[in-house]
């Protein structure tokens, strides 16, 4: 702003009041914190096919409250345990195998807001699958994630905001989640492409296309009081014209899960739980799926019977 | 913030989101606004017994749209009227004497919440002329105001905020305004008074004392996510203790609306009606009123009868 007038340092004399919405650096990731709400406002990324290569595993990682936040200001692993919500990443998790490092920031509490489980599993998750999708098609994907309080409209046409608050940190429960996707085709390429959603934060189903929740970028910004991507020029192709916007659908996603099961069992009785409940679910293993049953099989046969005791 | 690394430059390359939240200086006063709200978050002023000399008039203000607020995120006049709510001042313009420019930039929208009528018009007012009596004891006196939206806490113990949007820009509805106030003796004197306020967005009687409505100021800023006067010690007294908080009761508050609408009066119809108002109320006038009435009665005699045909 300009040079301050003396009545204006006066003002100031004793400090004016700090929001704390103060841009954040962290490993790979960026936030804008809230004070008030206690979760993000908005948190950036980026993320591309090299950097999504790495083997960081969440389950080294711990939800923690943020080191950098103060600590009247931050949440607490005990305002969202028992508080029906689960801790949804705004910067996802799995964005971030190339880095331990990169990946334990997402777990800081000021990367997530309280988020409705099956959502959380599900149809965000798939979400955020398809942006690490895009970057087979993309070389660069920008993301920038956060909650919002809609109002709710009355029979009056009364527009209310209602949220929840949990806990003692009283976290406030966003009644939406929003993303917006920047994809650039390739570092000469003059196109990008963009796309904006607003995805109410409760539990959406198979039968939702992505497009359902698209809203136009000024929409968006106008709803949130947030400005993005300002340093780009406002003449992007929508993203879901040039890319599909196609999340996984129901036998895709449950082979996509049932395969990181698999890859995770420790125990023959949980390997083999995995390709019963697929069973179940009427969908028959993949190629894939199968070759990766079969490696974990012989693994875990060699754990649990080291000597080649399998007949025992 | 320390220097960025090459993958942060990598996020920031088509600009972070922007919360709009920066700080606002304006002649007398310095605000940050929130974008999403229409409203500021919060207002800083400073106030002493020679700044508030002068005799601009807010009959020459106009409420109207900060030209400094990008038009996506202003509130309109529109917004307001018919809404129910009244437009309130943050920073008051009675604060504001000293200039005519001042003065018209507190009626910028930026500087106004949606307040109930009773509230602006009653409780709040008397709080400003309190900040602006604080000025005879006190050399220096800081004001900081905003809104605030509080939860509800349900009978199953489950905590909501609740707050409308009107017009159509959708300004929120504060439930709550709060008010800080840190006043100086002299500018040699360590002894600093600080006292914080939270007082719910509804009509408030004369039966009500302001110190029913004192928070600590370390929960006031939980509840806002703010920090205040960050650069002064904590170790202020309670100005409630060291001077009285006591507002204007009844009959003084009375007598001074009387006296405004007198010195206001443009008409005798009008004068005698103001006058007549307070004999209803069962009120008295003092001496000052006395003198201000006779010289504002002459005054309009004079001008409506300029020659004198009194008895015409
Ligand atoms: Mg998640
Ligand atoms: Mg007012």
């Amino acid at each position: 702003h300009e040079k301050e007038s003396p009545q204006q340092k006066i003002i100031e004399k004793f400090g004016l009041p700090l929001t704390g919405a103060e841009t954040r650096f962290y490993t790979n990731h960026v936030l804008s914190y809230d004070q008030a709400k206690k979760t993000p406002r908005w948190v950036a990324e980026h993320i591309s096919n090299v950097k999504l290569l790495g083997k960081a595993d969440r389950r080294h990682c711990k939800f923690r409250p943020d080191p950098g936040i103060p600590e009247m200001f931050t949440a607490h692993n005990e305002d969202y345990l028992g508080s029906g919500w689960s801790r949804g990443h705004m910067a996802p998790a799995g964005d971030n195998k190339a880095s331990e490092q990169s990946m334990a920031e997402t777990f800081y509490l000021s990367n997530i807001v309280p988020q409705n489980y099956e959502n959380n599993a599900g149809f965000w998750n798939r979400l955020e699958m398809y942006c690490r999708d895009l970057t087979k098609r993309f070389e660069d994907v920008w993301i920038v994630s956060g909650p919002l309080v809609l109002p709710q409209v009355g029979d009056d046409g009364r527009k209310t905001v209602s949220y929840q608050l949990i806990g003692k940190d009283e976290v406030a429960v966003p009644t939406h989640l929003y993303k917006v996707i920047l994809a650039q085709k390739n570092s000469s390429s003059d196109t990008l492409a963009l796309g904006a959603f607003v995805v109410p934060n409760r539990p959406i189903g198979f039968d939702h296309q992505l497009t359902e929740f698209q809203v136009s970028l000024s929409d968006l910004e106008r709803i949130s009081g947030l400005s993005f991507f300002p340093k780009a020029d406002r003449t992007q192709k929508n993203l879901c014209e040039l890319d599909s916007c196609r999340l996984m659908d129901f036998k895709e996603f449950t082979l996509y899960i049932t395969g990181r099961k698999v890859a995770g069992a420790r125990t023959s009785v949980k390997l083999e739980k995995a390709m019963a409940e697929l069973r179940e679910a009427g969908i028959t293993p993949d190629d894939y799926l199968i070759k990766l049953y079969q490696e974990k099989k012989q693994e875990l046969l060699h754990k649990e019977h080291p000597e080649g005791k399998s007949g025992y």
